[in-house]
């Protein structure tokens, strides 16, 4: 089989790709999919992604942690938001999480629909989501969840990170596979100086997030791969 | 004035954009704004671009040239398509051209009925459109007519060459502005070699019009800058 890769730079791009037989992998990595990827790491049972704030309260009085993010910070009244140092094993372990999040949530609707199966990567688990993708006969979409429906540079170095990975393992690349591998390559020596030339990265600094950002850009420190099953996000079962 | 310089990387993302005040640069190398430009440079009175086949035939038998193109060829029955080739002086000088593209017209007609004002980009004059979006005090939009609403890089190769100059008379550069001038400095020494990575390029080698891509990617050949006035493109006058 001659796989196909390819990089869907937002949100708003994704009707243009035909993923009834693909691997989707969703890519939010300041700070959604980081989150959820460390979280479901340190054991939480598992995390149901929402489109709405208001759709988590559905979940209200039940014993789920509640987390809600939008514009960059905590909603207020939730137990936490998406930093993932509020995703560690003591807070997390054995718990139910329901997220809404402003672009990654929206990215995992979109896709949820049509896609064959759903993934979450980030740099946390980027290895060992690359060496599961090698393995399986599927085409894979990146999709990066961006920021309002606009291209941003974190999801897009991410992406060119699984290129480079792939890319003995894959036939077919599309052209914003390969913008994304190449920005990728001059980024790879400090990730954390290049998103300093990213307008997203101002922002974030306002926020006053740049250990999370820090965090964010760690590589291979989770061994989980987060997939999307019904309506939860649970641990890939791997033989 | 601080302004601000923005990559649009297709036209599905056009309405994320404010533009009402702003310039935008439409922007589609392989062929259609590169032609556009030849063809104002080489003495065409103007150029009408139009969104589809048939309303080209409106101005059949009245002294226009037919230019049609779909999906990389000419359209049966039409005087010529997009090569450049086909925009020589003999052939455009005094004359006013119907045109419809694949791309480069949508994105021209997304763009019109909101912007400023628009002109049109291509490495033909780079130089001259740049020298001049340094004079005016107003934001920029590059618009990369793309493929089929899909990212391609030979546009976003050339909105990265125009934000490498105009980078010390802007302040604000959004994510996409970023990632296109780093391309662009990747591929710069040796435009067409970097573009055979790109899907957009076999898929234009099949087309057989090498001579076409060599053409387009020539820096600094002309003079002209194309805006839109009313339905037409016409020559910028400058003071």
């Amino acid at each position: 089989m001659s796989r196909k890769i390819e990089v869907c730079l937002t949100p708003a791009l994704i009707d243009l790709y035909a993923i009834e037989e693909s691997i989707v992998v969703v890519i939010d990595i300041l700070r959604a999919t980081t989150s959820i990827v460390y979280g479901i790491d340190n054991g939480a049972t598992a995390i149901i992604p929402v489109a709405q704030v208001e759709d988590c309260l559905n979940y209200q009085g039940k014993d789920y942690l509640l987390a809600a993010e939008r514009n960059g910070e905590v909603v207020a009244g939730y137990d936490f938001g998406n930093s993932p140092f509020s995703y560690t094993q003591e807070k997390v372990a054995g718990k139910t999480i329901v997220l809404t999040t402003t672009n990654g949530t929206k990215a995992l609707h979109l896709a949820r629909s049509r896609a064959s199966q759903v993934v979450i990567g980030s740099f946390l688990n980027l290895k060992s989501l690359c060496d599961w993708l090698k393995t399986q006969q599927k085409d894979v979409l990146l999709l990066c969840a961006g920021w309002k429906d606009q291209f941003n540079l974190e999801d897009t170095l991410f992406a060119g990170a699984v290129v480079s990975q792939l890319r003995n393992n894959f036939i077919h690349f599309d052209d914003s596979s390969v913008a994304a591998e190449d920005l990728y390559a001059l980024a790879k020596g400090d990730l954390r100086k290049y998103l300093h030339k990213s307008s997203h990265s101002q922002r974030l600094a306002d926020l006053n997030i740049e250990e999370d950002v820090q965090f964010c850009l760690q590589v291979d420190i989770c061994e989980a791969i987060p997939v999307l099953i019904g309506d939860e996000l649970v641990a890939l079962k791997r033989d």
